[in-house]
């Protein structure tokens, strides 16, 4: 048995002992080190699920971890007791139509850690041990801490994001939101050779986090929304935008600096938007969904273990598992928390 | 001097001289013999103006047009009187940095017939006689009525759609709204190689005609709105969706049959649109905003010229200047007409 | 048992009775109805190979088939015995890095029909009764014959190259080589959008076919080698080059006509080829290799289905299976034969 | 007058004074301080041309220069004397068709700095006063030194290479040849998210610049041409190669490791290149042409401007105008050189 934290209903969660099976064939036991809290994760907990998403028996959240290897199955070359992984959640079927099509974040018979979307449900990783198949434990260098190898799958979310954008070498990019994916998308759109980064809120304190992360230039659109509108004056407006906060407003306000020709990269989930389609239409405007990630995770790996993107500003608290709810509590503070991890050992 | 299709407000259009320039180096006279209304000119007809686009002062209508060369200014080559043409009604500066970045449909000081978008308006083309950048004329043979000629304009839509969705060969496409724009954009994509077309919209008649054009299926979606589901039961949902409609409703209801990394190519124009962006994200649909054209002119007359696209079927009736009142009132009338023109001799 | 076309070397081939196993779980027989001769099954008969590729053991040739089910293995839903099939001769493994990506045609475990490339062969489908994957056969109406059914795989082989030149819609196209696959991939670019196709050759019999199949323009490049020339002059050079003939020396003659920033797809096999690569350079060409196909093989078979893509002038001649080696003597002469195929009843 | 380095005739490099105009409506003056050596200028020296490039007059070198504003003609707003600048050797005209597909480099009336390609020759840049359109000044920070200023060219070589490339976030990249231009673009494809970056050369000493300059792995093929095979062994070659060298045999050893599906981007220039066409077939190789470069100048500059790229460790030389002869000399020393450069003041 190994100490979980389960989610039994809105603001619900227990740290419970639950059984630990023996890795199977192909598989691994991790003894997991780091957990960070998603916003998914954050949104199951207030409100017990979202959308038509809804807990019908008790899960185990989290999906952003990374631990050390402790037992071996059968058939797993390769794989060293103690070697240190972060551990990639999606575990697509690799079958159906859409795998054999390289689209694996569409599998039809997706298993994604701590997700209601189906039933049962994929029970998550905030587990003391996690048993997967070894396939989804990426080694990391001993100069990369747990708690930075943790946070691969957001970084993973913001480079799938960045891909979907295609190329961003020398381009102007604005990022909507600065909570976690918004400044990872930000790390990320850098990395892939962005010039100029402008990142909104309408927050402060995230707003601190983008720029010491490497914003040029950052805007609290609720404090002095009229600085967007210099992005178009003079210049071109932007190139690209991600839309990191699931805000219709955001997208309203952003559509208007996007450049013609432009692309929104739309990563933040939201509900029903509402904007003016004239816009998109008269300046041709391509809108693309990014939705989670696939071979991105090993390129957020290899970024991390090569230094290449550096998080450690990210990462605002750390709590033990036994203090999980208060993480949660502190994950939903925007004015302190980026970033909250749990420490599971 | 020559008639002229004039507006000087809401339902007023009157037919009267204007005077008629001699053609400047580099131009051409053109005596009109075919004009087509589009779905633009019945806005003004109908409403002065729209969205914040208002007739400041009297606005000569119209850009479907074809006619037949009359007079050459200096310096133009290779054009002899008595030829017949197509008239591109997009004249853009070829200076400003969208022009260098050879998007046209974006010059900042585009110039295109029958616009109020500007001051003085850009007059338009529904005259007797039209004076125009030699380049704007391009020749037609003879096995090509002027009527069909003057469908050139608003097939270079349909096929700038078409390529701003990609490649098309052996896809399933899925067309909202049967109007002239749907119609001809259904047959761009047949010529692109779409395997199966199907076409939706609220009204019966035009419908008919899509099937005419070559539509595999059509549904009328106000009288059986199930019919809709089956497109994804079963199957995959359609590659590609184009909305050529500019109605919400439609949109909505097409998204649910997109299939994950679909296509969405917006080129119908309204107002203000509302839907759940999460489908978009978790999808990871691609809309594309489609505006104008450019180089698809050329390839426009180039279909028609060589019958690989045939545009009879839409040419539904033909009124001559002297009743061009009565023209426009047929134009609303989506259960009898599809595309109405104007004869000008 | 049944008769088969079984190659034991160069010039060797033999109709001899083969055993036909009984279709597993998931498969069916299907009565093979007509069968053409491709460049690679010619290749084997003429050289028993091709550069390091070596006849190791009897191979039955193969790979362009169609017929009627004539057993159905279990598991089999929705197939009925009389169905007339067109055969699909790819067989990927769908689990390998390359299926996972949806690049099936270069799956590393790839079987594929009348293939020595592994060991033991790959055994073709020249046989009166083939078992084949249930997913292999893909039903054909009745108005298509079986002959034009067996042209569904060069058909694909045209297609995927059209897919892998990108938008063709307007495109002025030059296709290097009038053999089956140089002419299917006029009419395949010709279905996606092609304005304008010339097709060049060294013989005048193939060129005679590619107009029947709709080119614009042929030259016989070995008689009149100016006539490429005007291609460039005042124009623009090509768009496209579809290089089908596997000829150093008409890769050579067609970049020069091909326009700066244009495409090149190499379909046509050769050995070593010799250009100045300044050309590639200067002019930023695209040179892109396209092998076999996937997906496209449902497109072939629907666009010969709905008739969109008529292939009967490309049917020279056909022979009786107990006539095979006639067949292949008939495939050799270019000033006769451009497919010929072989009867199996 | 100013003093200017101007080629007679192969080896027959003076230095002399020639007239310098004042700058017209919209130029300006600028005093050039460092210019760099290229490839192209050293074959003008040591050839007396390139191919069927020939001098036909006297040439002023060079196009690799930056320097200080010192006169500005009338209509030029926003620039100061004394503001020091990288300047663009592109001048395209703007107004052929090229241009207005936004393809400047293939621009059909260009003028580029140093050029003997049209008569009267394009006279270069290597002059004490150069004077040019505003446009081609683009300021830079007093952070940045002119010497790393005069990189910015030779830079948009590398990362219009890199954008031909597509996405390169997570990628494995191998460049042949670690000239400048091979350096630079292994940092262009750093900069763009390549993963992991590959130099081959010949030499060892530009190799180990390439390692300075962040290249994870160095190979010289001459020595040790075994160590390209194992990057093939159990991993899965790489995904893009940049072709810097210009020689055939690098093309050819580096075609053996590219991937299936895999991008090769040939830069350096060379003449016949001979290779086994089947390669490129079998693997669906695209191989790509890269030429000069256009709206990456001010990319670059922005890369240099904010030591997002940082060009020293290339910079091994400068010498007096007074030695220019010297520094071709040193340049065509690779065992000792990578970049050499001319102070002109």
């Amino acid at each position: 048995v190994a100490l979980s934290a389960v989610l039994y209903g809105a603001k619900d969660l227990r740290i419970e002992n639950r059984p630990v099976p023996e890795p199977a064939a192909g598989e691994v036991e991790v003894r997991i080190g780091a957990g960070g809290i998603c916003g998914t994760d954050l949104h199951y907990f207030n409100h017990g699920g979202f959308g038509v998403v809804r807990l019908r028996e008790p899960l185990v959240l989290g999906h952003e971890i990374a631990g050390t290897i402790t037992k071996v199955g059968d058939g797993v070359a390769d794989v060293a007791l103690g070697q240190r992984v972060a551990v990639n959640p999606s575990h697509p079927c690799n079958a159906c139509k859409y795998c054999l099509k390289g689209l694996q974040n569409h599998c039809l018979d997706m298993r994604f850690y701590g997700s209601a979307m189906r039933f049962p449900h994929v029970q998550g990783a905030f587990q003391q041990k996690l048993v997967c198949h070894a396939s989804q434990a990426i080694p990391i260098p001993d100069t990369l801490s747990l708690n930075e190898a943790a946070c691969a799958e957001p970084l993973a979310v913001g480079l799938h994001g960045v891909r979907r954008a295609g190329d961003l070498v020398g381009k102007r990019v604005l990022i909507t939101g600065a909570g976690p994916i918004g400044v990872l998308t930000a790390m990320a759109a850098r990395r892939a050779g962005a010039s100029e980064i402008i990142v909104t809120d309408i927050v402060d304190h995230p707003l601190s986090i983008a720029r010491e992360c490497g914003a040029d230039q950052t805007i609290n659109t609720a404090a002095s929304p009229e600085l967007l509108a210099p992005l178009v004056a003079g210049k071109d407006g932007v190139d690209v935008l991600f839309e990191c906060s699931g805000s219709n407003r955001a997208l309203v306000s952003a559509l208007a600096v996007v450049r013609p020709h432009g692309i929104i990269v739309q990563i933040g989930l939201g509900g029903d938007f509402t904007f003016l389609m004239n816009l998109v239409v008269a300046k041709e405007i391509d809108l693309r969904g990014s939705f989670r990630f696939h071979e991105e995770f090993h390129a957020a790996v290899q970024f991390l273990a090569t230094q290449r993107i550096v998080v450690q500003s990210l990462l605002t608290q750390t709590v033990p598992l036994s203090d999980a709810v208060r993480g949660f509590a502190l994950a939903n503070d925007r004015q302190r928390a980026i970033k909250v991890q749990i420490a599971f050992d």
